[in-house]
C-alpha cells in the first residue's frame, strides 16, 4: 500500500520507518527539497496550495495523513475527496485555532485557563478585565514551539505584546487589526504533562501513559515516561479527557492533548492532531510505538497495546547534535538523527533513554548531560 | 555517514530500516532490480564480481558490510583495499565452508558431530567408515535453507545422495569430481539453539541470550528467545564457544553460531558471520536489535545491551504471508513484511510475538497459527 503524508520532517520520516515493516511505501509533500523524510520515501517538492504539486503527491495513494499541523486544511479536504485522509479536516482545523481548541475543550467540561477572544488593543483589554493578570496573548492560528506568544504582566505591556506578535506571525494577519488573538490566563501549575490517544476508524482506542513535559524557550526539551508520581486517578482523569476529545472529533490516529497539572486538576492547554514530540520515546519505550499506532489507526487496522516497557526519558537535540557515537556511549540510550542542517532553535534530533527503572533513567541522563556538554540548559 | 551493503535481501532492508534512526544513509548492491531493501537506500543492480556495478557501489562509501553469505570473498577483498569492510574477509571465507567452519570448531575445542572431507564416491564411502551411519553428507560450500543436504542411511544410498547434490549445487562443481564434500555424522539432539555475538573494532563484546530454533524443510520456522530451560551453565558455554570462535576470526560485527543441544554440551553446527533469522527477535524484544549491533559494530562504536525484554516468539512467513491487518489482531504481534514476490519456499517476511510471559507468548503464537489457517504447519 502506499500512503502519502503531507509534510517531510522528522515525523514523516519516523512514520515511514515505522511503516516500512508493515509492507507500507511513503510518498511526502513538502516544499523543502531538503525534507528529512526524503531518506525514506519518495519526495514531491511543492506548495501544500500547489494543486500540481497535491496531483503529483495523490496520484496512486491508497490513504493519506499529514505530519504538520499548520498544513492548510483545504489541502485536506481537497485530497479527502479522492482518498481516506485522517485525521479529519475538522480536527485539524480545530487543532490549527487556539480559540476553537479552547471553546471545545470548555464544551467538553475539561477545564482551561480562564480565556477569551480578542483582536484590537481595546478587545485584549476588556479581556483582560475578564481573564486577570499576569496574562498570555496568543495568535490564534500559526503557533508553534513557543512562537505567536507574548507574556502581559501589567496593563501597560499590552500594546508592546501585541506590537511583538504582529511582527512575528505572517499567516496570521487579519486586515489591519492585526491577527486574530487568545487571551489567557498565565496560571499557576506544579508541571506540564501530556497524553497520547489513538483512535480507529471504528471507534476503537488505546491511550499511552501520562508524560511529563519539560520545555526551554517554548520548545519541549525533556518528557519523562511515564510521567513519575502519577495517581491512578490522574490517569483516569487524562484518558477521560482525551477520550472526550477524540470521539467529539470523529478522530481516527494519534491525537496530542498537552495539559497543565494544578493538584488533582488537569488544564487542558492545547492539541496537535498527528504524531507528537512528547510520544517519541514510545520508539523503544512502549509495546507499540504513537508512530506505527497512527498508520494502523488510519488504516483501519487493529490498533497496537500502547503499555510503557519500562522507563524513559526523551531528550530533544536543539539547534546542535553530537556524533552519534558519543551519545551512544551512554547506558540506554536510543539515537535519533533526523539528517537536518544545524540552526540554532532546530530540532535536530532526539536520544531516548529506555532502563528498568527511572533510576537507572536518571543515571542515563546524568550521563548524557555531560556528553552534551551543557548545550542542554534546561533541564 | 553512507554505508554500504553487498546484498539488498530483507537483512540489507532491516539493517537501513536500524540505521535511518543513527543518521546513516544505504547504498546496496544485489543482482535483482527488486531487491527488498531498494525501499530504504539506494540500490546498485549489479552481481558482486562486476568490477562496474562493485565501483558504481563503492564511490564515496565510509564503511561497507555484507549481508548475504555467499557473496565472492574476492569482492569483499577488493572492497576492502579502499574502505573500512566488516565482517573481515577470512571470517567470510571460513563461514562459507562447511570443512573450514568445523575445523575452526574443533580447533577451538567446540565439539562438533564427526566429520571428514570427501569428494569423490570411495572417499565418501571411506569417510562413514570415520562417521558411521546415518549421516548428512553436504557440499561445502554455497549451501543455506537446507540447500545442497543429503541423509545416507544406508551405504548403498551414497550414489543417489551424490546425484541429487550434482545437480543442486551449481557453484560447488569441482572438476568432474563432483563437489567438494563434507560428511558429517548425524547425530541425535534435543533441541537446535543458536546464539548471537557482537564485536565491536576495539575487541568489546555482547552476546544475545541463547534461541531456541525450530526448523522446517530446512528453512527456520519458528524461534524463541531468550531460549526456554537455559541453565546459566549452558548460557557461559554457549558465550564461551561464541568468544572463541570471534577472537579466533578477529571478527568485527554480529556473528550467529547454530548450536545442538545434547544434554549439558553444545555441539557447533554452523555459523553466519551476518545478522540472522533467528536474530529478527532482537527488533522488538531485545534492548538493541541485532541490526543496530551491527552497525554499531562496523562502525567502532558503543555497543548497546543485547539483553532481551520480556519474552519473544518469532514466526517466519515462508511462501505465503496473510495481510499485515490479520496479522497485527493477535495481541503482541509485530509484523515485518519484506515486499518479496509470493514464491514456494521464500521467506516473505516474519511475526514477532513479544509479551511479558513465555505463558502470554504461547497463547499469542496459539492464535497466530489460526490466523496462519494451518499454512505454517511445522510449529
Amino acid at each position: 500500500m502506499n500512503i502519502g503524508v503531507l509534510g517531510g520532517g522528522q515525523l514523516g520520516r519516523m512514520l515511514a520507518l515505522a511503516g516500512c515493516p508493515l509492507g507500507l511505501r511513503f510518498r511526502f509533500l513538502d516544499p523543502s527539497p531538503e525534507a528529512p523524510a526524503g531518506d525514506v520515501g519518495e519526495l514531491v517538492v511543492g506548495g501544500y496550495e500547489d494543486g500540481a504539486a497535491l496531483e503529483r503527491f495523490a496520484r496512486g495513494l491508497d490513504a493519506a495523513t499529514y505530519e504538520f499541523e499548520n498544513v492548510p486544511a483545504q489541502a485536506v479536504r481537497k485530497l479527502a475527496e479522492r482518498l481516506p485522509v485522517y485525521p479529519p479536516a475538522g480536527a485539524l482545523e480545530t487543532a490549527q485555532d487556539r480559540l476553537l481548541e479552547k471553546q471545545l475543550f470548555s464544551r467538553l467540561g475539561i477545564p482551561t485557563p480562564a480565556f477569551a477572544a480578542a483582536r484590537t488593543a481595546p478587545e485584549v483589554e476588556a479581556a483582560l478585565e475578564h481573564v486577570g493578570l499576569p496574562a498570555m496573548i496568543k495568535t490564534r492560528r500559526m503557533g508553534y514551539d513557543g512562537k505567536g506568544q507574548a507574556v502581559v504582566r501589567m496593563p501597560g505591556e499590552v500594546a508592546g505584546a501585541l506590537e511583538s506578535l504582529r511582527r512575528g506571525a505572517p499567516g496570521g494577519a487579519g486586515g489591519g487589526a492585526g491577527p486574530d488573538l487568545i487571551v489567557e490566563a498565565f496560571v499557576p501549575f506544579e508541571r506540564e504533562l501530556s497524553i497520547l490517544a489513538v483512535r480507529g476508524t471504528a471507534g476503537e482506542e488505546a491511550f499511552y501513559p501520562l508524560v511529563q513535559n519539560e520545555h526551554g524557550d517554548g520548545i519541549l526539551r525533556l518528557s519523562r515516561a511515564p510521567a513519575p508520581s502519577v495517581s491512578g486517578e490522574l490517569e483516569r482523569l487524562a484518558r477521560g479527557h482525551a477520550a472526550s476529545v477524540v470521539r467529539a472529533l470523529g478522530y481516527v490516529g494519534v491525537l496530542a492533548i498537552e495539559l497543565f497539572q494544578r493538584g488533582g486538576e488537569l488544564l487542558g492547554n492545547e492539541m496537535a492532531p498527528r504524531v507528537h514530540n512528547s510520544g517519541h520515546w514510545t520508539i523503544e519505550g512502549a509495546r507499540t510505538s504513537q508512530f506505527e499506532n497512527h498508520l494502523r489507526a488510519i488504516l483501519g487496522w487493529p490498533l497496537g497495546s500502547a503499555e510503557a516497557v519500562g522507563h524513559s526519558a526523551m531528550v530533544n537535540l536543539i539547534g546542535t547534535a553530537p556524533p552519534a557515537e558519543e551519545l551512544l556511549a551512554v547506558r540506554g540510550a536510543h539515537v535519533h538523527l533526523y539528517r537536518k542542517a544545524a540552526r540554532a532553535g532546530r530540532k535536530l534530533g532526539h536520544v531516548t533513554v529506555w532502563r528498568d527503572t527511572a533510576h537507572d533513567v536518571d543515571a542515563g541522563l546524568e550521563s548524557l548531560r555531560r556528553h552534551l556538554g551543557g548545550a542542554e540548559k534546561t533541564w
